[in-house]
């Protein structure tokens, strides 16, 4: 693979998002003013639908609030009674609406989120009057001067009825849940989660729960991916640890274009003579392989392709380069498969380097670091590639391409792991 | 609630965190160099801890990797025999050790994570050889010159036996399940999740699910914070809807010491008559109420109590209060709690203001913003104190204590809700 012949990542992921584009699939941002998505859709639950992804905007049934409000403790009244004497005609209790009408001079005692009733048009703080003989039944007093809507809440006033009020494509967070459950819609269509197949392979893998015999490894990629797709929205299938042979790549291919929603090769995408990957996917649809080389460190053969409208990945076996290629490439396909127009932003601090780093030239390469004493940013050495030096970082640091050294004492962008 | 006499937020939860460390109860930083944590714990599969709390160091069984490993597809050889000619004397097999035995002037086929047989110091990267008869069986040369160690990794190179591979306290990721799977580890003892008692209130109030009648209102906290709580480690116990009378909350606060380790009540902790959080969590164990008012918004009447060793939160019962004190406050001790030493980062960007937001200067404030167009925060007005002021907004920004406005076009902190 000629490294002058890659693509950048970002050239690369556009060009896997126009071919999703193109099939229809998942979140088109040419269509900013969708009124629905096109992926397949469920109904659940609001209040476990944290995460999912709206799949058509929701309208206000209602006007919220649905009555007229006080914001706090404290007498319902005109606010030309003010300042001055009043007396108190009754009580507006919590649940109920007011069923008394306020004149000038009088005051009802409201409490925070109760009716304002009518004829009243402020309420008075508790804090700000004085009960002239002691008891709330009598008169009280105060020296403040209210201005007409002062701590009311009116109808509507949050949301009026018929406006929309989360737009489709939108992830749900908690004040979503609570926005829809504020007007009793306690079910919700989502678009579905993607069906993620993990398939992985190599003569000398073994699954993670076996005993490796001498010059064997564990399979840790598919439960680091499987962790990583379903916080993603993804549903991970685990299709096991294929043999290095073309059969048992076709068979997982044909199995996976029925069964999956994205498929991801885990090893095999490389040039070597075991590497079957380019060769099955090519032959598992339209318009098959769209990328194969990314100018990216970890990760450079990964490859990109959509086959029959399903988005194929092709990561590196080594657990570093699949966990970091998953992590740029795979879960925001998740996402735009899935339509959001939100989806989670890694958080991103700036670091103070500790010490040179060297890049290649060529590639965006992107090296753990662990974050101490008040941000800065010390490279974790990784020659031997294997899991623990991201298991030591705490965040991953971009030299762009273009760029062959980082110096000690310049400032980065740390990339945080969550 | 005089607001000079109120703490600050950082001031409020460091009370918090002296009495639950005074307590013994989850992760006391005071104890850096600990071993095991005192928090509860239970053993999970490996594969599914992502999230969980190592409550226990993790030694390595064995040496990664547990031989020697080529890092590229190629030939092993002596360093000493290049550049030149060598004879290939056969293929180390993918998943066994090798057998045979590099002398000077011998090659063997290597390919990427394969045993480097006995004798060989260094692999030739395939690119860099030439076949001179066309076959693989024959010889080849190469113009490199190979240093011992080239694109080898040794036994133990990444981890020695008997290290401390992670540290108890750690927030489980991705690349730690991967770490613990590398050795056989399948599974993990964990602090336990804590149990988190929900306890809403007010006449006023009824279920989500349910019709309000005229006055009343729906109960959208225990479904938000229940979602934000299942995110951060705990599980949530919904406890209902209280009626606004002393011997229920009393019941409940029994209940809740029972059967929760955390407990959170929702409104009932401000200064009207119907408030009866703080006398009833006095009556729940000792010390009892540690910070009572705290100089923030929104939420300023927030309680924070520990009661013979639980942490018990009063908490403002209007949804926007409700959401963002149970972040700030609630999610930082949940993680405490279960002794975790990475606790999730919220994501923060520099944004320029839109526009200029007046803030109390004896409180910090804490407002929301939609970003729009490159990262300009965009105040959203909400003097109603409704949820779809949070459904709109992307991230909060903080006005601190002793600033009374920011002004448009200054450059603000946006913490993104994730």
């Amino acid at each position: 693979m000629r490294t002058f012949d890659l693509l950048s990542p970002q050239e690369a992921l556009a060009r896997l998002y126009r071919a999703l584009d193109d099939a229809g699939v998942g979140g088109d941002t040419r269509l900013a003013a969708r009124r629905a998505l096109s992926t397949p859709v469920e109904t659940v639950p609001t209040a476990s639908a944290r995460n999912r992804v709206l799949a058509q905007e929701v309208v206000s049934p209602t006007p919220l609030p649905e009555f007229r409000r006080s914001t706090v403790d404290g007498y319902a009244v005109r606010a030309a009674s003010t300042p001055g004497v009043m007396r108190v005609i009754g009580e507006v209790r919590m649940g109920e609406l007011a069923a008394l009408r306020i004149r000038l001079g009088d005051a009802a005692i409201v409490h925070t989120g109760g009716n304002v009733p009518e004829g009243a048009d402020a309420v008075l703080m508790v804090e700000q009057a004085r009960p002239i003989d002691q008891n709330f039944a009598g008169k009280i007093q105060t020296q403040v001067q209210l201005a007409p809507g002062d701590n009311i809440i009116m109808e509507g006033e949050d949301v009026k009825a018929g406006e929309v009020v989360i737009a489709a494509g939108t992830r749900l967070r908690e004040q979503e849940i609570g926005g829809l459950l504020s007007f009793g819609i306690t079910e919700v269509t989502v678009t579905r989660r993607p069906r993620v197949a993990l398939i992985a392979s190599g003569d000398e893998v073994v699954p993670a729960y076996a005993a490796p015999r001498p010059g064997q490894v564990r399979n840790i990629n598919t439960p680091m991916l499987s962790a990583l797709i379903e916080r993603h929205g993804g549903i991970p299938l685990d299709f096991g640890i294929l043999p290095d042979r073309l059969d048992a790549f076709e068979q997982a291919a044909a199995r996976a274009m029925r069964e999956a929603d994205v498929v991801v090769f885990m090893a095999g995408s490389s040039m070597s003579e075991r590497d079957y990957t380019p060769e099955v996917v090519n032959g598992m649809g339209k318009p098959g392989i769209l990328v194969h080389g990314i100018a990216f460190r970890p990760g450079k053969p990964t490859l990109f392709a959509v086959c029959d409208g399903k988005p194929v990945f092709g990561l590196p076996g080594n657990p570093i380069s699949a966990l970091v290629t998953a992590m740029m490439f795979v879960v925001p396909t998740l996402w735009r498969w899935q339509g959001a127009t939100n989806p989670p932003q890694p958080a991103v601090v700036n670091a103070e380097l500790t010490h040179d780093v060297r890049s290649p030239r060529d590639l965006e390469h992107w090296f753990p670091v662990r974050l101490i004493e008040g941000n800065r940013a010390q490279p974790i050495p990784s020659k031997s590639n294997l899991i623990f030096s991201l298991a030591r970082a705490s965040a991953l640091v971009c030299a762009p391409i273009g760029v062959d050294r980082l110096a000690a004492g310049a400032t980065v962008q740390a990339r945080l792991f969550d």
